[in-house]
């Protein structure tokens, strides 16, 4: 293992590059990178730069995604993947995605000159936030072997489909089905910051990902009826905003109700929009997750029900229109033991958590098992220029990361999947 | 007096006449014709041979409001105004002030040939819906002598001052100061529709207005903190729009505690506005309205105090900024008896009720004792096409103004005054 004077070195190189990255935009004086936009090319180089200078091998997969193989000591047979995504959402941070993909770089170097039973594969993936097709995890489902026809013809603001960005990057579509995982895929980890405010309150600098949570997003429409702000008596109205306005409350007290819940509006539009006109229609959206598929369908129909009912008893009509519906995923119960176990080592109290956020660990643990080991989020701030991480956090999880490594490589459980890749 | 079926066919002619200036309108296919603009010179032109036919003189004063003289048997002398305003909302209805001044010329008909203690001015005002300048009542103002620099000074949205509209449509606004009311004017009646559901609501197809409320506008902005909507737990958020949501609930319980209060969240916005974001701003504003200044003072401070007390529990900032402070003004008492005698003569029960909406009343008020005459408007419904009024409710209307003549002809308290003039 390193000595923690090298691994605080490591963590600075780790955020040092990440900044390095930062300045590979789409937008000079903030930091935007979407899917195989030029500066993407640009963030390549640099990290096939290092991975290269620690022994490994990089290339470019079907989709964009950055695949760094270190061999460890063989050129082939199983491998353990461990990565994050190189997009950013506009005006974005620093560290969103970016810092996972250094840590794993990170440990590769770490490694440099040590046999493991495995290849490393650092993957970094071209697309995981969604912002240029509308459609999130477009790197992770070409691993899943999830990318269908649909997803390629999504076209962007300018009109061009996903297959043509990825010709105009000098990538061949035809190539998809290579980028896919193989049998010889052992597990994916995932480091990335937690972007909430839970380890931050918690104090408490990493924590072991037990599942990403399902989501249901959907718009609720209350129809009232337009009128004059002075002339109609208050027992005479029918206000879509009040009625919005009462139901908002109800999902905050249904959502206080679950430690496991959240749930939020964040979005809602009075219409016509006037300060002297009573709403006759109120729109807002709710966002709700939790890590039980179960509990989250159930409390959506409570909050529909609910809504309903507020609707009836002021005389509006309500309209429901489902947006998003996504079940929650469970992380690798194995990995999180050794996740946990590697904290431990690292003299920090393990921790689990649920994510509230989607990552492409999500999409992988379809095809492989899959962890996440979330860093602590100084005030909960991400997709803003003034997100960032304690340098001292990153070497706990470089740390944290080593030591996984160390008892991946001795896991009996390990072993017998390896045996078979 | 004339016989129900004269007064039924001058109802049904008040109601074609509507229809006719309706087509004179700034957008083909809607009604829209807003203060100076070119088809009020239309309006005018036919509004001025129905009066002429009748046998009285039109002007057009310096701001351009119509100005009907009816000599009834003397040509000049104290002088008793009815009227309302001849400009419009866009997408407007029919009726919205052009009704009270058709029923101006049909009582003036109705009086052809008799004698009467007073010269009847028929007004049509100018403006009054504040469309083009941002700025309501100009016509109005400039009879109760409050047309002052600042208001001339506003500009269009083509940049047009107030001054050079009046120039442009071939007026002399150094003759405004001659719009002024003179000492002869008696009185001020306005026939209006409700444009609010409270009549319906009763079956009763007129009232005596007693007041014109005051009405405070106000924005409120709650302060919280923006997150994501995913990774942040329930009691870590500062949810401006929930806060919001709570206290426009407290806004609708305190306005239903006094019947005569009416209080409205018209407008709400959630920044940054997206379902997946906890707002971290929510800016919303508050119209109170009440007859009585004091209660809408002090109901609007405890309102302020209530969203202080909301935004404290939850750890967020309130700042609230008055957009709109507008005092009641009560209506003449005498005028209202002799409005209620002249209701209960048409066979109808009087009733009195507060005006929710300005109007020209209010601002002729403070020039000479005033009074309106509401009628009612199906389901409550003005400022849109589908605006209109009961022809039964307009022959009441016609009615109940040829009684009001007559009262008023033979009232002492007219006397007096018109010995005075």
């Amino acid at each position: 293992m390193l000595t923690p004077t090298e691994i605080g070195k490591r963590a600075h190189e780790v955020m040092a590059r990440c900044r390095e990255l930062a300045a590979c935009t789409e937008t000079p004086g903030s930091i935007c990178r979407t899917f195989l936009s030029p500066p993407m090319r640009d963030c390549h180089r640099k990290i096939a730069t290092w991975i290269e200078a620690a022994g490994g091998k990089v290339t470019i997969d079907a989709v964009g995604n950055l695949r760094g193989l270190y061999p460890a000591g063989r050129n082939q047979g199983p491998r353990l993947l461990i990565g994050s995504h190189l997009d950013s959402v506009p005006n974005a941070g620093a560290y969103d995605g970016v810092l996972g993909v250094m840590i794993a770089v990170a440990l590769l170097e770490n490694f440099r000159g040590q046999d493991l039973p495995f290849v490393i594969e650092v993957l970094g993936f071209s697309e995981e936030e969604g912002v240029r097709f509308g459609a999130p995890f477009i790197g992770s489902l070409a691993l899943a072997g999830r990318l269908d026809d649909q997803l390629l013809s999504l076209r962007d603001a300018d009109g061009i489909s996903v297959r043509r960005a990825i010709e105009a990057f000098g990538l061949d579509p035809a190539a998809i089905p290579h980028a896919e995982l193989s049998t010889d895929a052992l597990a994916y980890l995932e480091f990335h910051i937690e972007q909430g405010p839970v380890l931050e309150s918690l104090n408490f600098p990493l924590a072991a990902v037990e599942a990403i949570v399902g989501q249901t997003r959907t718009e609720f429409v209350f129809r009232g009826q337009a009128s004059h702000a002075g002339t109609t008596p208050m027992h005479l109205r029918k206000d879509a905003l009040a009625a919005a306005a009462e139901w908002i409350g109800a999902v905050e007290h249904a959502a206080k109700s679950d430690p496991a819940l959240v749930a939020t509006v964040g979005k809602v539009e009075a219409i016509p929009g006037a300060a002297n006109v009573i709403a006759g229609e109120a729109r807002a959206t709710l966002d709700l997750r939790h890590k039980s598929d179960d509990i989250r369908q159930s409390t959506v129909h409570d909050l529909i029900q609910t809504a309903q009912h507020i609707a009836g008893r002021r005389g509006l009509g309500l309209q429901t229109r489902p947006l998003l519906e996504q079940p929650a995923v469970q992380m690798d119960s194995g990995l999180i033991r050794e996740i946990d176990a590697a904290i431990r080592s690292t003299g920090c109290q393990p921790h689990r958590m649920v994510s509230g956020a989607g990552h492409d660990a999500m999409i992988l643990a379809g095809k492989v098992p899959s962890a996440m080991i979330f860093l602590r989020t100084p005030a909960g701030i991400s997709h803003h220029p003034s997100e960032t991480v304690d340098v001292d956090d990153v070497a706990k999880a470089i740390e944290c990361g080593s030591h996984l490594l160390h008892r991946l490589a001795r896991s009996s459980q390990f072993r017998d999947r390896m045996s078979r890749a």
